[in-house]
């Protein structure tokens, strides 16, 4: 049976997209996007059609869909050898002599800094784009002033690939729970700490763990940003300044490694029935609220017990819906992809 | 910390609200919309004000809000008593006399026919009404025309509180999985029978479970729609019809009831590691979507798995996002009014 079956009542809206950013998340959406486009059509009368890329140094561009029907036609990770390459095309550029629609924000960022995604983020809103973006960086600096700014202009700011992606975080806190408040909130937001702590309890060491990790592809290269608790601490400010209100930075979370945390410790904790996770959470101390990013043993009775391995979970606690708690969605640049595309599609369906 | 501070950049909005039935979430709906009266104002820049209630006799409007500031104003339940009633005003009358804005359905409705509700909302929706509703009846009838009228008419139709209420089934499915192809979905959708089973499991007999639920308010007088699985049904068609575009009718579903599980069965499955639950479902078998109510034994790793208690759940599998549950959400009055608000905020606001 087709889902949605009350579509197609209105004419197809063509959707504009620049995609800036061409590493795993970007390549991922592309390759998504020639893949949905049908059931997005049929589903949604939209029609989203990519008309450029963007990287550093450079990218391509065109009045019409730079996306190819057929499935060996597809755009090599090295945009370079693409037939429409131009050396130093600027964002800027496209966004000024393309009709808007969407940017679609795949740069990684720096947490500190912001950039250069929140450059792209403003530049688009400045030129009447809605912006989806997977880039945490810009987010966790500059979270109001983009919205702000997308409020102000009656434009969409999506940033559910940053903040959980697959495992709806925002909609949930916003659009299911609006109207309630939200008293607190804990979430196992980060799956690499999450498998490492949970291959710990079985008695794994952290090192063996982490190996395991990166082997499985879900620990990076470079784990710092995971087990430091920083990515977390991210998702955890964008989700407190999206949700709740909040005006966190990086400065005002209290971020605890996993790395402290030992096998022996994970092992004697599940065996008293309990589980170890690297927690996020904001609730109120003497009626502030407080963030913290913290190692905690959870209990069996608790909504994110059972959260294990590379899954993630997040708890609302509220006043008049009492505790909802969301687990599970993939985190591989594919499901990181669909939460864009995901974001694009609520920008324009009504349900 | 105020929420969402970057509310109150566009005048605020006023809602006229009339709402029908003054049971029990309808009486929860009037109290509710009181006491978020000032933060709906602040975060949203909304202003819902009741001007119309509305039972099977008669009932009480103004052109300005009957809602009292004060509490101890706070309307009784019996609607006669109020200064304003009137015996036998009619809904057709207010929706007619009133400039539109959105109509909340708290009256419950026959499964079969979804009578009295489904005329409400056809009527609303007639008048250019929006509409909210906890009925589960008019929508297990005829969701798809209810759907189609209010997308034909740009209304909004909202129907979170049939549909688990607290838990947010529908946003989940609709918004959150948006461009996902949902391959099935399982659910706990009953919080009475989940307290029996989960009571059950504990050597409790049915019979005495029951009287427990029934004396916490947790069961009606009759639990017959609920023990049954007919309100586990309902939900499964609200949700399957909504989200993944089905057609589905009572007499579609496989409906098996509680009532032929056994105490020791209960134990001794809990003793094997897993859990009895009454779980609504949609699959595919031969390529054809079954739906199905039926209590099945759930393993440990499964998402549903630690949903006890008047606890509910729902997991939809997917393509591109895996698996994604959610759990909880209070099943009281004021959880099932707070839900109708949220869909009322959700049809103006836009984050």
């Amino acid at each position: 049976m087709p889902q949605n079956p009350s579509a197609n009542l209105k004419g197809q809206k063509k959707i504009n997209l620049i995609l800036v950013g061409f590493g795993r998340v970007g390549r991922a959406f592309y390759g998504l996007l020639r893949e949905k486009r049908a059931l997005i059509k049929s589903r949604y009368n939209l029609n989203p059609t990519l008309l450029s890329i963007l990287n550093s140094t450079g990218g391509i561009a065109s009045d019409k869909s730079i996306h190819p029907e057929k499935p060996s036609d597809i755009c090599s990770s090295d945009l370079t050898q693409h037939s429409l390459w131009q050396k130093g095309l600027r964002l800027e550029h496209v966004l000024k002599t393309t009709p808007a629609g969407v940017l679609v924000e795949c740069t990684p960022s720096d947490l500190q800094t912001g950039e250069p995604g929140l450059g792209h983020l403003h530049l688009a809103l400045d030129n009447g784009w809605q912006v989806v973006t997977a880039d945490k960086g810009a987010l966790v600096v500059d979270f109001h002033g983009l919205r702000e700014k997308a409020v102000r202009k009656g434009l969409g700011l999506g940033a559910s690939a940053a903040a959980g992606a697959a495992l709806p975080t925002l909609d949930v806190g916003r659009v299911s729970l609006a109207g309630a408040e939200i008293t607190s909130l804990a979430g196992v937001l980060n799956g690499t700490t999450n498998y490492i702590l949970t291959q710990m309890a079985l008695g794994t060491s952290y090192e063996k763990a982490l190996e395991e990790a990166q082997a499985k592809g879900i620990a990076e290269p470079d784990p710092s940003l995971d087990v430091g608790g920083w990515d977390t601490a991210a998702k955890l400010i964008i989700i407190a300044n999206a949700v709740m209100g909040l005006n966190l930075s990086l400065k005002d979370v209290d971020v605890e490694p996993i790395t402290d945390v030992s096998s022996r410790t994970c092992v004697s904790v599940q065996n008293g029935g309990k589980s170890l996770k690297l927690v996020g959470k904001v609730h109120k101390i003497k009626n502030i609220f407080q963030a913290q990013v913290k190692v905690e043993a959870i209990d069996k009775c608790h909504p994110l017990y059972g959260v294990d391995g590379a899954e993630k979970g997040i708890v609302y606690f509220t006043d008049t819906m009492g505790a909802v708690a969301i687990r599970g969605g993939k985190s591989d640049p594919r499901a990181a992809a669909a939460a864009l595309l995901k974001d694009i599609i609520n920008i324009y369906h009504r349900y």
